[in-house]
């Protein structure tokens, strides 16, 4: 995948503070080439304000008269489209067509459009394009805001990046080892021996306690620095035990 | 999942219209519960306009004074996070945690906590949750607009959902059925056969043609209407053929 090989290309948008969420959505997600394909209204305050720290992609902004001229040099042109068409295309959904634009990236030019806040792009900007992209809504109100598509498909490209950077996640990383299972015995046996000796667990009647505890605690996969603090509680406990025993004689 | 049990909660938000655009980003994927804790300026026109036809979501936000009282009888609470953190948290990003939030959301209320726009959530606020999610953004700059991060976190719910609705996608439905391989088989050779006839193709030196002819035709998958047309071309350049060749002897 080659960002730079891909634009994004907004025809004819009319809120100016669209273009700026637009261009903050690209640059969060590490894209930066945006095309106006006959704005409004732009430059204005409003896409200013709303794209925040990402103002130098509205400086860079190419702004052209006619999307022939926005994509006149790319090799894949992907549409955005919600509505079902007349004429059946290739259809995929923001995800799988991800896939495909980071793939053509590598060696074409890549454009993906996005169309008017109230109608989208028409039937005859469609036909121009590979492949039409639809994110999946729910059905009872499918019209996504302009710059929230945008940030969706920016983010699935930089989704098909991170991947490779890392991995899958759980855990980042932690700041102790996690307990052994060794260290994890000792301790069960320590808590068992305590919970005796506080009379809490009565060894002729022990029931499921010790069965829930280390359910409990082998959820939640202890560190060796908790597993120190919660032994370190328990022979405290032991030793306040003993000594009111040793009072109480 | 049951998008019902998912309940997003914004804390401290400033900007009303950010609280209108999570409305409608929200909506736009299934999901209805906003909490707001303690937000600045609420409720607020800049919230209506921005919600576009979400206003019922903004109408029917829970406004409360505080965390607690947003995600009191939750039993899992995941927060947004773009900071590593000095304790280390269970982290995960966007796309594993929304398995996890749709699959607790099951049985259980389950609570995804957005920061301020300005600094997101306290440290304090992070660590009544469960699981941490961070959205993967660009390096040079990963602050991401509130309304921006609702957006992707609903929209990876809404795709675990739309998985199971339909298929991986692809073509999504066609109008005609694609042409068989015997029928392209004819297709070839009637091709071919055109092609010899207006001595476009020298049969006793054919170089690559039909190959290059093969490779663009299986690439692009014809269907049997498109195929009927084609093969109407070739059947009728061929009496043209025929008929120029008859007035010349």
């Amino acid at each position: 995948m080659n960002p730079d090989n891909i634009r994004f290309v907004l025809v004819n948008t009319t809120h100016p503070g669209n273009i700026g969420g637009v261009a903050r959505a690209m640059k969060n997600m590490g894209l930066r080439r945006l095309y106006l394909v006959a704005p409004r209204d732009f430059p204005n305050e409003q896409a200013v304000w709303r794209a925040a720290s990402a103002t130098d992609l509205l400086e860079a902004a190419v702004v052209v008269p006619s999307l022939e001229e926005a994509i006149g040099d790319c090799q894949f042109v992907v549409g955005t489209s919600a509505r079902a068409r007349r004429i059946p295309w290739p259809l995929m959904d923001a995800r799988h067509c991800a896939q495909r634009i980071a793939e053509a990236s590598a060696r074409e030019q890549v454009a993906v459009l996005f169309g008017r806040e109230d109608r989208g792009l028409t039937n005859d900007e469609l036909k121009v394009c590979n492949l039409h992209l639809n994110i999946p809504t729910a059905a009872d109100y499918s019209s996504l805001n302009l710059a929230m598509a945008v940030q969706i498909v920016a983010y699935e490209l930089r989704m098909l990046q991170s991947v490779a950077e890392r991995p899958a996640c759980e855990v980042d990383e932690w700041d102790a080892p996690f307990a052994s299972r060794e260290n994890m015995e000792r301790f069960y046996t320590h808590l068992e021996e305590a919970l005796v000796d506080i009379e809490f667990l009565d060894p002729a009647a022990p029931r499921q306690l010790m069965s829930r505890l280390r359910r409990l605690y082998s959820r939640v996969r202890l560190d060796d620095m908790e597993l120190n603090i919660l032994r370190g509680i328990l022979t405290e406990t032991q030793k306040w035990v003993r000594r009111g025993r040793e009072s109480g004689r």
